[in-house]
Parts: C-alpha cells; sequence; structure tokens
C-alpha cells in the first residue's frame, strides 16, 4: 500500500474552508484529520507533501473539452495527450470530452471512435458526453445503452444547420428519451436558422471580418434559444443543461425557469468572464483567434454572468476549449468570418482564472470550487468520486498557491496551439503540485505524469435530479 | 484526552454523502476517514458508537427560538433548561435565541437578562440574536459593542405597533449601522400597521375567533413588508434576513430580490410547510393553537414554501420555537383572537420533519443537512464550528434512524407544553444517539445531559456575505 | 345627393359616449349633432332612422376571415357572398380575409384568385391579408408591390410543417421586409415542428378522438412560438401581430414585450374567450366542430384573455371565421384527429358576444367598439374610413337594441355551415339596422343589401406605428 | 343663441385625426361637419374662426395645480386668478386644484376655503381634489358627501411627516372608504419617513446645497412607496392614482400592478420628462429652482417615462403647477435644502411640451390629446363635457398652430413667478385661440377673457372604472 499525506494547508471544497491534513491511500482519500489531532500525529507515509501556506482542492473537472475535433475542414490543435497534460498544469484532473456521431451513423460509432482517440493517451481521467447528430429511431434507442454505460449527457445543437443541427421536433423526442432514461440533454442555444440568414446577409454586403461573427449572432438569438429548450424541456419533462452561456439575456431565461423550480442548468466559461466582444476588431486578422459561437458579448454581459455564478443561476464553469492554431487554422477565415473555425484554447486555465475571480472578490473561495470541481462532478455523475476531497473520494487532489503571480502566456503554455487568448494577463495564484488518483503528475513546476495514466470514467446520472 | 468513534454510518452532510467513521477527540471532531481505510482500522478509542445503517449527520442548529420569552401578559412555557432538552431530543444540538432589549433601556441590560436565564441551565449550545425594541442614537452604538462580543444578527419589527414595531426611519437607521458594523438584519415583515387597522375591523365587526387572525394578516401585507424591508436594505447598503416567511407572494419578493444579487436571505418554519390556515378553524377555541405570526396560509403557500427551499430562495428552515399551553395561556384570547399569544411549539421536531421531506421526496438529504444545520451556521457566524461535521468542528454530531417510525403527540414529547400542533402525525426517521461536543446527550432513547453543558457561543458575521 | 339621419340614438365609439344625431351624405358620414341643437334640427333627409333606445355604432371590422379556404382536402364552407352576408346579419361590414400565396407560385397568382372569387360577391366591403406560403427572393420583392396597392399584411405560420410553415429564417427574412416597406407580419405562432411530434405519438398510441387535439397543441408550445416570434421581429425591428392568441402563457410573452415598449399586437378570438377545452371531449364525434388552431383551452385562460382585452396586451377582437360542415367536412377527422380540418363559424356573432361581455361587465361598451371596430381598423390601415363615426368616415353604421334578447343556433344563423358552435346559447342585445357605405343592408330583421355592393378597400400601413 | 364656426382645422382627439368643421351653440359643440359636406354649408354663425392649416383640438385639462397654497411658511405664487390666465394663455381650459383640509378640521373647511379663494376669479372651468391631512371617523364620513358634491379625489401623502402625512392606517382606511363610495385616492408615492432620515444626515454631514434634495430622495424610496399604495389599494379593493411619478423604478411597480388588471393609473409632468436631476447642481443657488418632489431624475428615468406614456402604464400628463419665485421663496432654502419651497411652474407650458414631443416622434398626435386631455377629464369625471370635442361637450377648442416657433422664458410667461424652469428652450407649436365654453378667452395672441368666466365644475366619479 503507497501512502501519501498532504499536510498544514488550508483544506477548501465547496462546503468547507478549514486546517486539515489529507491521508491518501492508493489513489484514494483515505482519512482527513485536524493538523493538530493525535490522529494526524499517528499517520506515517512513504510521501509528505507539505502544504503550509497553500490552499489544498480538489482537481478540477472540465466538463467540456473538444480535442481532436473535426470541425470546418480542420481540427482542434490539442490531442488527447496534450490537452490532457495541458489541463493537469492547470490543475484539472478530469475532462468530459465529446464524443460526436458520424450523420447517418450509430452512436456506438462515435463513441468508439472517440474511446480510441484517448485509449492510452490521457495524463488525467476523462470521460465522455455524446454528440447527437442525427436523431432517429435507432440513435434515441441507443441513448438508453449509452446511458447504462455511463456515457450520461447528450448534447444537441440549434446551431449550425446542416452540420449538427437538429430541429425542434428532434429535440423533443431526444428530450423524451432523456426524461426516461436519466439522460441529462446539453444544448448549444442559439438560433442558428436565423444566424445563418444574417451570415449570408452579412457576406453579401461584404461584412466579412472577424467582428462580424459577433454582429451576427445576436444576443437576443442566443435568449430565444435558450428559452425555446427550456420550453420544449419543459414539454418532455425532462432537464436541460445548457453550454455556454453568454448573453445576459440567456442568463434572464435560465433565471426564470429556475425560480419556477425547473430543473435547469447552465454553465459559463472563462473566455466569457474575461474577455470582450471588442477582441473580434483586434488588428489585421488578429479578431479570428477570439471567433467562438456562442461569441464573446459586449462587458456590460460579463457583469450578468458573474452574478448569475454569485446566484448559482449558472452552475457550472467549463472551458469549451476548442484550440485552432492562427497559423494556418483560424486563417482559413479570411475573407469570410463563417469559415473560421469556431473555438478558443483554455483548458489550462480554467482553475487559475477562477482564482483570480477570488482575488478580485467576485467570488469566495468555496464558490470557486464548486463552480469548477463539485458542480460539474455532480452535474454528470462523477461525485463523490471526483470534485471533493473526502474519505473515499479519488485523491485528485492540488496543492495551490494563492499568492504566487504568473503571467499568462502561449509563450509558457502547455496547450498545443500557437497562441493564448490571454496573451499578457497577470494572475495572482498557481498550481503547485498535482495528483492524479494519488500520483503525483505535477510536482512544484515540473511535469511527471504520463501519457495512459488517464483513465475512463463511466458515469451516474446527474446528480442535481 | 476522550476519544470517540462513531463508525460504520453514511456521513452526510451539506456537501457529500459518503460512508465515513468519525473520530471524536476532546469534543472536537478529530478525523473522519474511509471505513475501510488503514486509517480508520488504527483508531482506538474510549467508546465506539455503532452507527451502521444509520446517517451520522451533523447536530441541528435552531436559529430561532423564543424560550422565557414575555408576550401578551404571559410568557412563553418552555425555559432555556426545558426547551434545550427537548431540543437535544430532536437532534438539535444548537439554539439561537432572541434577546429583547426592554422600551427605553439598553441593548445591554436585555442582553444581560437573557445571558441569566440561560447560564448554566442548558443542555445544548446556545447564541443569542439581539431583538431592537428601541432604535435610538444610543442603541445604535451599543449595536457595534454586541456584534464584536458575538451577538451579530438584530431583529426588528414591522409588525406589533406600540410593542416590538420599529418605524421606517428606525429600520433604514438600524440597517445603516449593520452595514457599517457587520451586523446581520433579520426582519419579521408584516405591514403591522395596516394589519391593526383590520383586526380592529374585524373585532368591531364580531368576527373574533382565532381564524380571524389568519384573516387579517393578509398574504399580500406580508409581501409588501418584505418588499419594503429589502428596499430599505437597498438604500442602506446591507444585508436583510427575513424571518418566518409564509406567504408566496413574500418568496416572490425574496426570490426577485435574489436575482438582482442582492444579499438577502429568508427562512420559513415546520408549521407553514405542513400546517395549512384550515386549522385556525378547528373545533372550539382548537383554533388558538395554531395562532403565530406570519400565519398559517392556504395550502398553495406550500407548494411555493418547499419549491424555494429548493431552488434556494429560502436558505434556512427555523422553528421560531413559542410556545404557550392551551390552557391559561392560548385562553387568554377567548372572544378576541387578537390576545391569543402568538406562537407555538415546535424545536423538537424540525429536524424530523425535514427527514420525512426527504422520505417524501421533496428535498434531497444533503438539502436536509443544508437547511437545518449547515446554513443556519453559516449565516449567523457559527461555521465551520456548527453545522457540519468536519475535522476542526465542535462533534455535535446526530446518529439519525432514516427507518424508525414514529407518532409524534404531546403525550410523548420533551417540550413544556400540553399540546402539540402535529398531533398524531406519522414520521419515518428519529433520532437516535446525539452527541454535544463530544459528550453523549442522547443515547439510543434515553437523556444523559445535564443543564449547564451547553455554553454560550460567541458568533462571528453572517459567512454569505 | 341621398340623405339619411339616425336620430335619437347614443352614439358609441371607441373615445366616447353621446346622444348624438348622424347625418349621412351619399354614404359618408356628414355630420354628427346634438340631438337638441339647432343644427340637428335643420337637417332634411331621405330617410330617417329612429335609433331611440338604441346604440348607434360603427359596423364591426372583422380583421380574420376565411371564405373559400381550401384546407386538408375540403375548402371552408362559407363563400364571400354567404359569409359577407352573415357579417352583415351580425352587424360587421368589413371582412379582411386571406388570400394564400400558391406554393412555389407568386404572390400575385394567389391575390388575383382571392380577388376573383369576392369580386362581385360581396354584401359588405372587403379587403385582404397575404399568406405567405413561400418566402423567397421573389416573393419578398412582391411584398413591397402588394404594400403599394393596399395589401399591407402579411400572414406567416410556424405551424403546420410542409403546408403553410415557414423556418425562422423565412420569417426573419420577411419581418426584414416588411420593415423596410411598412407591412405588418402577422403570425400564426404555435410551434408545429414540436406539435407534430406529438400528434404523431398521440396516433401512434391510439389516441385518436377530437380531445387530443386539444391536448398535443400544448399551451407552452404556443407561449414558445410567441416569444419566438417577438425575438425574430426584435432582430428584424420590425412590428409583430399574433393572430387568435388563446393560451394565457402566451398573453403574458405579449405583455411582456409591450411593457418593454415593442410594437407588439395581439388579437384573440371569440370561440377562446366563450369556449372551454371540454368541448373537445363531447359525447360522440361532436368535440370535432371545436377543432381549431391555436385550441380551445381550459378555463382558467379565459380569464386571463379577458384581463388582457382590458389592459390592452391584446388588441383585436376578429373571429377567425373558418366554418367546415360537421356532415362531410369535419368527419374527414373520424379515427384521426389530425384530419380533422381546422376551423369555426364565427363572424355573424362577434359584435354580440362582446355586448355580451358588456351586459356581463368584463369590458366596458367604449372597449367593446374599441376592440371590434376600431382597433382592427386602425391596426390594418382602414381607418378612419372605418371603425369609428366621424365626418368624413364611411357610413358603416350599425342600430344596436342593447335590451333584445336572442338565442343563438344554426337554425336561425345564416352562415353556410351546419352547426353552431354557440347553439343554445342566450345573449342580450342584437343587430337591428346596418347601413354600409349609407345603404341600409339589414332593416329591421330584413337583410336588404346584394351580392357586388361590397368593394375591395385598398389599405393604408398600420397606425399604430 | 350665439353661434360660433371654426372652419377648416384638422380635428385632433383622443381618438381621431380628420379635417372637421366645429359649430358651437352657446357654449356647447352643436355639431362636427365633413368641411365640404352639405350640412358645413348650410351653417351660419355669428362669428367664422379660420383654422386653416391649424390643429382643432380640445382645451386641456390640468387635473394638478396648486395656486395659493401655501407650503414651508410660504405660498405658492400664482392665485387663482393668474393662475388660470395663464393657463388659457397655454390653451388649458380646465385646472383641478387641490384643496386643503386643516389638520385637525373638517373636509368642508378646506373646500370652502378653496372656493373662496377661486370664486370669482377664474379666467377658466377648474375643479377641486381633496387633500386629507387627517383621516379619521369624521373625516371619513365627510368623504362620501364630498363625493355626492362633485369633489370625487382624495390625495394622500406618504411624504411630508408632520404635514400631511397618513400612516399606513389611515391610507388603508381612505382607500376602503373610497371602494365603498367611488372616490379615487391620489398617492403621494415617496417613503417620507426614511427620506427625513437621509434628509437629516445630509444636513449634519454639511451636505446643505440643492443638489441633496435630489440625492435623498431616492429612486428606490418612492418606488416603495408605489408598491406600497399599489399594495394597500388592493386590500382595500380601491383603485389608485399615483401623481407626480418621476422614477423608472416607480413605474415598473405601476405597470406590472396593471398587467395584473388592477385598476392602478399613474401621471407624471412635463418637469420630469424635459428636465433632468443635473439641473439641482446649478450655479450658485440656481438649483433651488428645480427643486420639486418627487425630485428631477437621471436622464435615463425619462426614456422609460416616454416609454411609459405610450405603453399607457402612465395615462395622464398634469404640470403639478406650484411656483415659488426665486427671490423671497426658493431663497428660503438656502443653506438648508430642506427649507426650500417645493414646487416649479408649469401650468402654461403643459400642451407645448407634449406638442414638442410629437414633433419629436415621442407620441403621435392623438397620444398627445390623450394624455394632455381626454385622459385626465375621464379620470376625474370631467367627460364628456371636457376633454373632447364632440356633439354635446363643452366648446373648450384650442386652435393649434403647429408650425409657429417660440422661445419659453419667464420674459414673456404669464405665470406669476420671476423664473422660468425652461428658460430659453424653443418649441414648435403654439395655442393660437382659445374657447372655453364658446367665448374667446385668447384671440391670436390677445388675451381676451376675464376673471370669474370660469365656473366651478362638480365632477363624476372616474370614468375608467
Amino acid at each position: 500500500m503507497s501512502r501519501t499525506v498532504v499536510r498544514g494547508g488550508l483544506l477548501v471544497t465547496a462546503a468547507d474552508e478549514i486546517p486539515a491534513d489529507v491521508l491518501v491511500e492508493d489513489g484514494t482519500v483515505a482519512a482527513l484529520a485536524a493538523p493538530d489531532s493525535s490522529a494526524a500525529a499517528a499517520w506515517t507515509a512513504d510521501r509528505v507533501i507539505d502544504a503550509t501556506g497553500k490552499y489544498v482542492v480538489p482537481g478540477g473537472v472540465d466538463a467540456h473539452t473538444h480535442f481532436e475535433l473535426p470541425f470546418g475542414g480542420t481540427a482542434s490543435s490539442d490531442t488527447f495527450a496534450t490537452g490532457t497534460v495541458a489541463a493537469a498544469w492547470g490543475g484539472t484532473t478530469t475532462v468530459v470530452d465529446f464524443a460526436v456521431q458520424p450523420r447517418g451513423g450509430a452512436l456506438r460509432e462515435g463513441l468508439d471512435a472517440w474511446h480510441a482517440k484517448a485509449d492510452g493517451q490521457c495524463a488525467i481521467d476523462y470521460a465522455f458526453h455524446m454528440i447527437l447528430s442525427d436523431v432517429n429511431a435507432s440513435t434515441l434507442k441507443e441513448m438508453d445503452l449509452l446511458v447504462s454505460e455511463g456515457c450520461t449527457s447528450f448534447k444537441l445543437f440549434m446551431a449550425y444547420p446542416g452540420v449538427f443541427y437538429s430541429d425542434d421536433g428532434q429535440i423533443l423526442r431526444a428530450m423524451q428519451r432523456a426524461a426516461g432514461n436519466g439522460g441529462l440533454v446539453m444544448m448549444h442555444a442559439e438560433n442558428g436558422i436565423a444566424i445563418d440568414v444574417l451570415v449570408e446577409q452579412a457576406l453579401a454586403a461584404g461584412r466579412t471580418a472577424p467582428r462580424y461573427h459577433g454582429e451576427v449572432r445576436r444576443a437576443l438569438l442566443e435568449a430565444e434559444a435558450t428559452h425555446r429548450a427550456i420550453a420544449l424541456a419543459r414539454v418532455a419533462g425532462s432537464p436541460l443543461y445548457v453550454v455556454h452561456v453568454s448573453a445576459q439575456e440567456a442568463v434572464a431565461e435560465l433565471a426564470a425557469a429556475r425560480d419556477l423550480g425547473l430543473p435547469v442548468f447552465g454553465e459559463t466559461c472563462p473566455q466569457y468572464l474575461f474577455l470582450d466582444v471588442g477582441r473580434l476588431d483586434g488588428p489585421g486578422f488578429e479578431g479570428a483567434k477570439y471567433v467562438c459561437s456562442t461569441p464573446l458579448r459586449p462587458r456590460e454581459h460579463q457583469t450578468a454572468l458573474w452574478r448569475a455564478l454569485r446566484t448559482d443561476d449558472l452552475q457550472v464553469v467549463s472551458t469549451d476549449h476548442c484550440p485552432f492554431c492562427f497559423a494556418g487554422q483560424k486563417e482559413l477565415g479570411r475573407g469570410d468570418f463563417s469559415r473560421i473555425p469556431n473555438g478558443l484554447p483554455g483548458v489550462e486555465h480554467r482553475m487559475d482564472l477562477l482564482h483570480q475571480a477570488v482575488v478580485e472578490g467576485r467570488i469566495s473561495r468555496r464558490r470557486w470550487i464548486e463552480l469548477a470541481c463539485a458542480a460539474p462532478a455532480r452535474m454528470f455523475g462523477l461525485a463523490p468520486r471526483k470534485g471533493t476531497i473526502a474519505p473515499g473520494s479519488d485523491a485528485d487532489i492540488v496543492v495551490y498557491d494563492p499568492h504566487a503571480r504568473q503571467t499568462l502566456s502561449a509563450a509558457t503554455h502547455h496547450m498545443n496551439v500557437d497562441h493564448s487568448v490571454y496573451e499578457g494577463m497577470e494572475i495572482t495564484g498557481r498550481v503547485e503540485t498535482v495528483l492524479s488518483r494519488g500520483e503525483v503528475v505535477l510536482d512544484r513546476g515540473t511535469f511527471t505524469g504520463r501519457a495512459g495514466h488517464g483513465r475512463h470514467i463511466a458515469r451516474s446520472t446527474c446528480q442535481y435530479l
């Protein structure tokens, strides 16, 4: 039996902030003890990690990544290998990525393909959501099977007609099925049919620069789709999780639904919290780096998002990590913003950026951990193994230095992408040491993990229901 | 050093539900461990409590009791001695009672009087809120002092003109002071000036029976006062805690304020969740037993209250325990409902009634503990000593049998009152064993505590801010 | 010059209730005068109509009729000849019917076809809206032309996929065009894509009776479509008029939009105000008579509709007159509710039913005339010729007996349909005499009009903008 | 019999805009006729007023003036004589002023006093509201009598403790009485108890300049009082009219109440529509000119008020005319803003300022007349004698030149006050000729009226109920 003790830190979970020592036995948290207790004193260990003056927090759970995602004739630039290493550097020890059903194919086919991509490659644990590209009698049936295998959430798109788009009838059927099998429907909520009209009109009028991406994808059309998804979920009697919420009007729809007691949930992402639509209007073609959907919004939307994170009208912060290099990838959209691959890198910085929000007084320490670890774990059926530090949970543990300062930059990050959307941003706080199931994968600035350590985790159903 | 181990139970806190053994050293939780860990195996103890098949939960925190409260020419019938024993029987290990400033006197005077009542009498720990009967320059100044001494919350009344009533100017001043010193203003939110007109008109029209108590204290007038209290708190820049919310329209006001991100909180009580206004219309003078303010409401309000407990628009369930015997006390109001002493017994049943809601699927187990233990502890500056089971917290621990069945009755309860408002109600779940700071005060149906074990707890300020 | 005087009545318009005599010269209102004025005394006339003890009100404007509408393999049973006679009997002197663009054809083609149906047939004046079955570059262009010709409103459907349905992109384009040319988009707001899933599921489950029509067309799906139409209109910067609103949740969407000052309007119909969903569950196949879309709703929705008529959150009451005989037409849907032709008769009873609401205290007399005459005239560019009695307006005048009593019945009505949805309903008030452009078309119970008297009216654009 | 004809103008009422000639016989509108009708051609007249190219509109109804009002140790500077002349210059032909019950005295006493002030002095017609300074059994009884005498509205104050203030119990009783006798309660809705705390604190801190008047009278405290007044009206079952609404948050309260169908009404005034809080911060003591309560607000509130005037969430624009000279009156508050007499001049400019809003596209011509004439007449029981031009109505007629330009200034106005709050403002539109009950009181720039022409008008009850 291997025994590791983390001593002297302030244990911060979604629930508590207490001085506590942590005992790890064989990859699992065996015990917590008051530092001055005889129980703690009695512990022997193979390895002692000194966390004095540091926070001891659960490893992050990033419930929204896209590694090796084919999109717009290219693919996102992080593999499961590179992406999970970057995640580990940033204190994230579990990712939930999206397997994609091939149009016309089976869910199984897509899921197998994604398993193949990840298998043996990952530095940290991982799980899968399933993207439904094609809702029909056969795939509806497959949903039940996937739930039983631990792939318990299904993403649908109200945007991207001709690619991922499902119409309201397909959405309703999928939601009805999820209502029966315990699955959680995740929604990309933008009225893509209307947006595509605006895209066509913009391009026809010669408005081809990146900033028009932000103009055509109207906040009202995100709010509309959010409202519609909620209505369809009510008709189906199913829960709903709205991904990458960026518009304050969409937040208002979620808040109204939640006031009614409906099982409606929402996530936002660091890019919507820290970057605004002005980025799309950068010099030259720089704006392309900031093209993602939903788009960045004017600054007042950030205020609404932070408030919703505090009021629990949004429950989760994920990254929607979907990096494309500027050179050769983002550049595909020169002269036509609609051809810019949609997506941003971010898996490495989520824990730090949210800690920065703690520093700035926007959220409390406990809420930091709830948003980044505990809530995504519960939302997607990973608790209590993931998202907390408690007896019996996986020993995914981060020793976090709240006083260290760092500057984010493509020059130093570990994601496989040639730029950083946070280039030059100064942050207080840094991940010091990371344990994944008891193994040290990051040791005070040295990566000590390995591809293949990370395992697939079969998930239970949503634990908020 | 005394060591107690609670083994084999399911540890339920506001955050987690995990099988865990608990080690208590000298009144404090020293460690938690996975049951099958070598750490747990290594523990030795003076006393082992077997919790197999049971829940191990934090002792309840009842943030709203009135022991020995003079009211309407009589006094509530539980003393600190009898009331805290009843609380212990029901799994509550901390109460926060209300000291009353004498009109024209100093806060200190009131606080000292209540300390005198409680000192040496209590079976469990206790703390005090302060009722401001008289807001003036001198008492505003005293508020600062009380905060520094650990009496960090102050109750004001928009009802009871001539008794506890403060006008909007006094309320505003008290809120401004609280905004400066970290205090939390608690509000009895009913428009007492308007209600007293309706009372007078009802009595003049010969409507003197208990049920008219429920008619004159209109839900709209609770909602109005709630709205007004929120507005005044916004002007003052202070937080607000609304006590004993019973009207769905009042809940809506709180929800709207919280959607704006305002630091506004609300509590409800078991009587509003389980009893409806029909009780006031019982045979003979029976209705008098159910006279409390705010009053019981029609059944649809219960639905709204349960929903608000789930959506976190209400955060705390307290009892507003304020018992008056039917004989000799409630009877004071025969022929004039306005003379019926306002208040119900309840301190013994809160944990059980909320567990019943778990059984019925209204709330989750974790939410049960949050509403009854963790949230009141955080709200009133008692965390993490109270309200949770974590290394370093007070060893206030309840072993709860989720399968036991019991029937509530005055014949068996331990509160000093001659009737039960829940007479005959069947409940699933029962407190089996209770530890207060490590001492067993209830041992499988035998009370083993003692007057004077309970200590006054100086509180820090609200931990939600 | 022909001169008619209407003497002694109480003139009721949307604005005023005054005793006034009315002088008609050559089809136009020439003057109004106080009955006791020397001006009134000086009038000479060819014909004097005595309105003593009666109301003198503007002829009704029914902005939503479907005469000879092909639908579901049959056609609505009233022709322009029969339908306009029935309208005249009911005090309606202007109808706005819907020309239908043939799928794949031109707007012009549809409009010409409808002109051909109406030309020379009508007993009263008429105008046309245009149904867009096919939004494309060519029909968008044609919209401008139609506006210039006096067909200034365009109906789109979010329901009936494969028949009239337009997707959100088509709707957005049509709204953008209307924003530019002054046209008003009228919307059938139901999420037909989702509804068709529920229809298919109901039929597959053997739920084929008429009452399932009411179940599958969920109020939430009407509200959703209403919300979406409003969002699309905001994006387009266009006004919006929602037809046949029946769900209280849809009313709430309109009210919210109007509180924001958006140019959003709504109509309801007598069937939604007086009949409830229980009708669909009549004995045998009787329920089929009550099949219309949006469907009849539970009774509480009626309360909301009446309130909205009072608060001006709904502005117009039209009939959506679209009759199908029970024998041979409604019967097409035996064994499959989805094959029941959608629509009810009503053009004859609107003025009477709304007067009944005056009698019952639901609306005022002035509001009666506003809802039934003035508002539809203004909404669709017919004022001040239609909808009021003022110097210069068309002499479309109804002498209304507010005290007469009548019983509605298929045995006595003049619509070409074999049943009445109001069979046996007793009403206080009856049309006594009707003038259409100065000609008496109904004279105290005798129809004196003729086919071909009615003229097409070219409309200006919406007068609420 | 005297006969006057107004020929060739565009008749604009709340309902219609039509070319029409108007025949006046003995002070009453005898007839309206189409200009080209034989009826119009047949009219003979003693006097013909040529309105070619002009509007012919009803005389304005200003439902909120304070002539000779004692306030703060001085009195408003316009007498009934000077004030009604100024009103006539501005196209207002009816004012409703406020009689004040002396504290401790009878309503009758106050009403008699105001009748004495007005009798024989007025150039135009007038009526009275009653200010209740003292709600008690005796004054409640008197309310019934006043209603029967045509004084049908009663103003209460939630502000000005110790002067006009009524507590919530008094307000409730007055509302209950009004619910029974048809009276309309008018409310000054500001939480004066809380405001006085802020006033005292401001003065104590040396914040004595006029601009602090705007700071202490918080928008939230206007909204709170508005909400409370609505709640009390709901409890009483009475209608409510809120005077001088200036805060957008108060507008929101009214809109919410009206969405519920409650009989709740609101007025705003030109100063809130055209002036903002910045005026209070003028050079020297200039700000004092702009001191009124409710206070001027930041500019965004103007936007909300205009929107509410369009959406009918506000129904009336009155002036709250209450002028105090700068010299000797406003100056009483040097060094203490709370001693500045509250009030502004405005009775002369309301029609012009609202016409300016027509010119600027904020409201339609018909809405102009509705807000300024028809709605106040209906609200306060003056229709159809006042507020419209229809057969039988009083011949209060304004010929309005929509193209004339003028500059507002104390140098040219006719109000008895030494400054203008609109000094230098350029306006398009001007009153040309004014008839009061058929008599020309202003003839193309020459005042031709006389003191004593104006008569007291006994009012019926509110015509919106």
